[in-house]
């Protein structure tokens, strides 16, 4: 029989689930600390809720299929969406409200290296707080998300799409619309295109030589926040963000964030976002991209009828995070593993009741292999990693002992039967 | 615009989300007790694979489509199916294979109260084990995690399909194999359905009156393992099982499980299972169903081309799980929570970075609202449920203290400011 998955889709293995297990919890414990609310949108949605955002162009990009109702359905491709829609159908709720979610989305994208069909997302979101600080706020999690998670070397880095907006407009001189969102566009793309392609690819688009130079060096207008502060507050654009920006510089100052950058080539593609926008890069491997992004979207609870719900938030993805933290360390098991192994028959209801006693106090372990002599016992608990052996044998047991094998040291020592799970915890 | 959701599908408010959470890591811990590795396998099948155990019947219980390469694929209806698969592939793997997994799953069924098409399932698998002790694990694992997740007053019941056929065969001496499977069918549904009910259902199927009463009769032979033992030697069919049912009295009881009832009448279906079956009963809710259900079931990863890999497992619903704590305990919140005031604008920065230096240390946290005087303040921390409120005022902050106040007792105190972590850490 043909065991293969569908293209794309991969299990999560043990390896890798440890990895995942460490980062959702994590995730879990800095969403509480943050006073988010922990919660899970539902995994298919009605189509028209998927394509709220970009029209049906997005069909391209999810699975979507009819239900055996002829209804249109998909499997949601974020967590964001959902979330959006639980708060904006939810008209008792008080804002703020800080929203939390964990779990696995779909894409139908062409697999990738560590791209996958099925993917985890974390996100964060914070709905009805018009301030700054709420944005403050979601990249302060970030930040101490990643920091918490053990990744070391990574950066914050800002922009605000009302200032790029601004700049295009009086400093540019620009009227349309449309010519202005395809200037957007080529910031989105500055770190990954050559100007020569930039400009073969939007000379059409009315996007001429001069323009483009001018748009790059604008672009380029990156640094410290005070730097940048300064420098937007000489190109009299610190005003197009009614002053936020330093609002925020001055926030994530009091929340003790370092390596803040503002960046103004930093404008998140194109479909939600309204104001400051943020990613947060691994400068150790900026091959693998963005470690998450995130900022304010007020678009889309209006689109769902809640003009009265501003929103802001951050996602993203949990096998990024894995690559990360699978090339900074290994994954060594430092919790104490037992492998309870017993020298006769005869012994075995006592090395299952004392598997059981070790299991009760939370300690992995394993009764030893049946039918096998000690020595075969030894060599599968040192083939299977066990940190510990415990032997049984009659002896020791009629003077209500039993003996501790340390694995890797190849020390041995007697212990008494009721002080074994003490004696492993202090291990 | 529209924001419903598919029929069956809801997403998991906060409330439950910390009920689904708590009873997650408590699988996540006890599975890795009992040294089962946690994995996840892809959401996404083939949709042969998905119908391996019960051919096309399956398709109107499952949702599948076709993707935009016209193959054929469905959302996983369990775990078991997945992890059996990813076993059954990987020839590497040195059994027994112990793994773990928690997941959502989707069922085309009809929505009923608590059963939705999309919810949450544990499920725990021994791979290449052909003994009892396999079985045992799997069972001591199940009752344990319900007694860590708090359940109270709940019993195994243990069934064994060859003992039931083996007294279908011999001693009420039906050959066919067609009317054996009927008969198991009746026992399946012994706990539904009236004697009057079954007769007219299974009459035509071959099952006549006296043939269903001598069944039922059988079905009811249920007691502690010792009783049923017993009777099963005087019946003569001890031997049927190869006398595991002994074996396995003996080995629950090495294990320290109590509240086993061996139950001829649980046979649990008829897809899967081959011999040893059994079910977790929630004594104070039977009109729930069962907690949990599980047993032997050798002849899937036959069909996926490994007979080498006997099998036996368990799986359970969590939403099932929720209800039972939920009816059992309030969900109160006992883990610190902190509201941090300030008297007047100029202490904002004081109170954000007091609010980070909290959640650094784990505990939640949040900023007092923006431009409100101190009683809206604690007003909105008290309808926020928070339960300790710091006050930032002048005066305190120079002399280096804050105030705190228990928001129950309402008594408040002095904290000096470095001092305040260790104050709620041991609160």
């Amino acid at each position: 029989m043909d065991l293969s998955q569908p293209r794309g889709i991969r299990d999560i293995e043990p390896d890798e689930f440890d990895l995942h297990l460490k980062i959702r919890r994590t995730f879990e414990e800095i969403a509480r600390a943050y006073n988010f609310k922990l919660m899970e949108p539902g995994p298919l949605e009605n189509l028209s809720i998927l394509r709220a955002k970009s029209g049906s162009q997005v069909d391209d990009q999810i699975y979507s299929f009819k239900d055996k109702g002829d209804r249109d359905i998909g499997l949601r491709f974020d967590l964001t969406v959902g979330m959006t829609r639980n708060v904006s159908a939810n008209k008792a709720l008080k804002p703020p409200v800080k929203l939390a979610s964990y779990g696995g989305v779909w894409r139908y994208d062409e697999p990738q290296h560590a791209r996958y069909r099925w993917f985890y997302q974390w996100d964060v979101e914070v709905f009805g707080d018009q301030s700054v600080e709420a944005d403050a706020e979601v990249m302060d999690l970030s930040y101490n998300f990643f920091k918490k998670v053990g990744l070391q070397n990574f950066s914050l880095q800002v922009g605000d799409r009302r200032v790029v907006e601004g700049y295009i407009r009086q400093a540019m001189g620009v009227a349309s619309e449309e010519t202005m969102m395809e200037m957007m566009r080529v910031l989105d793309k500055v770190q990954k295109k050559t100007e020569a392609e930039l400009a073969e690819e939007y000379g059409p688009k009315g996007v001429g030589r001069e323009a483009l130079a001018e748009l790059l060096r604008f672009g380029r207008t990156k640094g410290s926040p005070d730097e940048v502060c300064k420098r937007l507050e000489e190109l009299r654009l610190a005003s197009a963000a009614g002053g936020e920006l330093v609002a925020l510089r001055d926030s994530l100052k009091s929340r003790g964030i370092q390596n803040v950058e503002y960046n103004m080539s930093i404008v998140r593609g194109l479909d939600y976002y309204t104001g400051i926008v943020f990613e947060v890069v691994d400068r150790d491997h900026p091959d693998l991209g963005s470690l998450c992004g995130g900022g304010r979207y007020d678009v889309l609870p209006k689109l769902f009828g809640r003009p009265d719900l501003p929103a802001t938030g951050a996602a993203g993805g949990v096998e990024r995070i894995a690559l990360s933290m699978g090339r900074a360390a290994g994954g060594a098991d430092l919790e104490p593993s037992v492998y309870v192994a017993y020298t006769e028959p005869g012994l075995a209801e006592k090395a299952l009741s004392t598997v059981s006693s070790l299991r009760g106090g939370g300690i992995r372990s394993e009764l030893g292999a049946r039918g096998k002599s000690l020595g075969k016992q030894l060599e599968d608990a040192s083939s299977r990693d066990f940190a510990w052996v415990v032997i049984i044998g009659k002896r020791e047991l009629d003077s209500g002992q039993l003996v501790l094998r340390n694995m890797r040291s190849r020390e041995e020592e007697k212990v008494p039967i009721d002080g074994l799970l003490a004696r492993l915890t202090k291990a």
